[in-house]
């Protein structure tokens, strides 16, 4: 099934809507799919008559979370982020996931506006997450990855300009890691195309301005899955129901190791502006892509095998401050 | 007024209650407590008949946060931290707020078992937490301090031996920071002694296994109050009504610039047990007291000038793994 929320004026939880493969209707839930995700999201049946959906209506499909939490899944990219500044990367990376806790709440719709300061490097990363049911404290990878309840697409808006400060504090991210957008619409597993129980599999795909940016495989070069990812952070917590776990940025290896080339030279290009910058610096020794602008719009959605759009799109415009 | 959360089978966030002020009866509320800060608490009155109110049965004010930041509002004690490990702090760490994002759910109950394996350095952090309304984003200190809707007590548990390994990745604390316990009852500011409208003053008490470790003053010391450390977090995103922001370990100076000496010694003491073992290293060279071991008991409280406990109190005990 496929899940969107609706804004709802009682509630800032909104109120659930099942929606049709074809994202073109939707049925009413009689909870709030934070409440769902306690239950088995399958069991609680749509109430109430068909009736249009649009993307553009969509909350988030959460927005609120208990927790958020972005892994770095996608090793590589790491690596070569790290080659990129001349810092040395642990070889633990490649055993030891990566994650770091982000902002649960607000969660952003799928077409609300990046606002902020174009100064402070304003990017977005196009990932893969998943929301959980409960997880109990120190669940393996496979127990964690049957609490898997929905899947959807994340954009982690990242301010790259404020990050370099706020790591040397050494506390992780605050302010360089504002709310997140995702998804009009959550898939359960069950009816996702390419989700092998651990990993989604197919492209990811970003436009920038209109123009091709990104074309990974999610599936791809995912140093840890998502059973993994969330084990990890279960070590010492449990995570409760509507917890939502990111990638982090997708990238695919191109033939030379590096990450997929750009689009236009056939590659898998990137799925987040910063990557490419850090190719570009590897190659002419300067970043030339710059960071987002006001005006600037970026695309990101998945489809499935015959061109149908599987999460709807998210679809972002930077506003001026 | 004062209120707190009580079990509700239907709903995670729980019902609230409203308690008198000497935490003997309370009364139930129209709505959760989370639902109530996107109002204000003062406007939603009590419903329901007078009933016993037991701080054992409350769970955390907020089981669930919109956000959970945590600050380190003390700095003297973190150049003390740094110094016991040879690590140099920068000078902007008295100017620029530190603060991370920690765990926003479970929030757990103030009588909640400890859990975790003893080898992990176990610690508690006595801290003082404040729960806001809603902040918009870019809001200054003084409409940021404005938006604080409610003041409890929190202790941040601290894994300490997975911290040093945690941080060297870059991204801030997971594992070593599992999920928080607060006090009974949450207090509005009006009706809170020794509220300052930024700051909380009075003896943050605390005892280890009965014996008293902790008597520093919340409203010393404190290099930035809530509202600095609020506009802080909402300089790049907005704080949902319902966000949580922790002080930090409370920490007093002593005579010599060191933090205070046992309470024993007439010291104002330690709010956590890594402040003892800091200043035991840097007295002798090496710690002395343990970190938490199952079996131990901690309880952290306010006593209002009558000697009357303002928010209940926190008394969590070890167990066993």
């Amino acid at each position: 099934m496929k899940f969107a929320t609706l804004a709802d004026d009682a509630h800032r939880d909104g109120r659930a809507v099942a929606v049709s493969d074809d994202l073109t209707t939707c049925r009413a839930m009689p909870v709030s799919l934070l409440d769902m995700l306690a239950q088995e999201p399958n069991a609680v049946g749509p109430r109430g008559p068909e009736m249009p959906f649009a993307e553009a209506d969509a909350l988030a499909p959460l927005p609120r979370a208990a927790q958020f939490l972005d892994g770095s899944a996608y090793v590589n990219h790491v690596a070569l982020v790290r080659q990129a500044r001349g810092a040395a990367m642990p070889e633990s990376f490649w055993t030891d996931p990566l994650i770091y806790q982000g902002c649960p709440a607000p969660c952003l719709p799928a077409t609300a506006p990046i606002t902020g300061d174009p100064n402070w490097g304003i990017d977005f990363e196009a990932e893969v997450a998943v929301i959980t049911g409960d997880v109990p404290q120190g669940a393996n990878p496979e127990a964690a990855a049957a609490a898997i309840r929905l899947v959807m697409l994340c954009n982690d808006i990242s301010l790259r300009n404020l990050v370099p400060g706020e790591l040397a504090k050494g506390f992780g991210f605050l302010q360089s890691k504002p709310p997140n957008a995702f998804s009009p619409v959550a898939v359960t597993p069950d009816a996702l195309p390419g989700w092998d129980g651990r990993k989604l599999h197919g492209a990811l795909r970003v436009d920038l301005n209109g123009q091709p940016f990104g074309r990974a495989d999610a599936g791809r070069d995912m140093t840890f899955d998502f059973g993994q990812l969330l084990a990890h952070a279960a070590r010492t917590r449990p995570l409760p129901a509507g917890t939502i776990l990111g990638s982090g940025t997708v990238s695919n290896r191109g033939a030379d190791g590096g990450p997929g080339r750009t689009v236009a030279a056939g590659g898998a290009g990137y799925s987040c502006i910063a990557e490419q910058r850090m190719v570009e610096t590897i190659l002419t020794g300067a970043p030339v892509t710059p960071f987002l602008q006001p005006g600037d719009r970026a695309r990101i959605w998945m489809e499935d095998d015959h061109g149908r759009s599987i999460f709807g799109t998210i679809a972002q415009e930077v506003q001026a401050p």
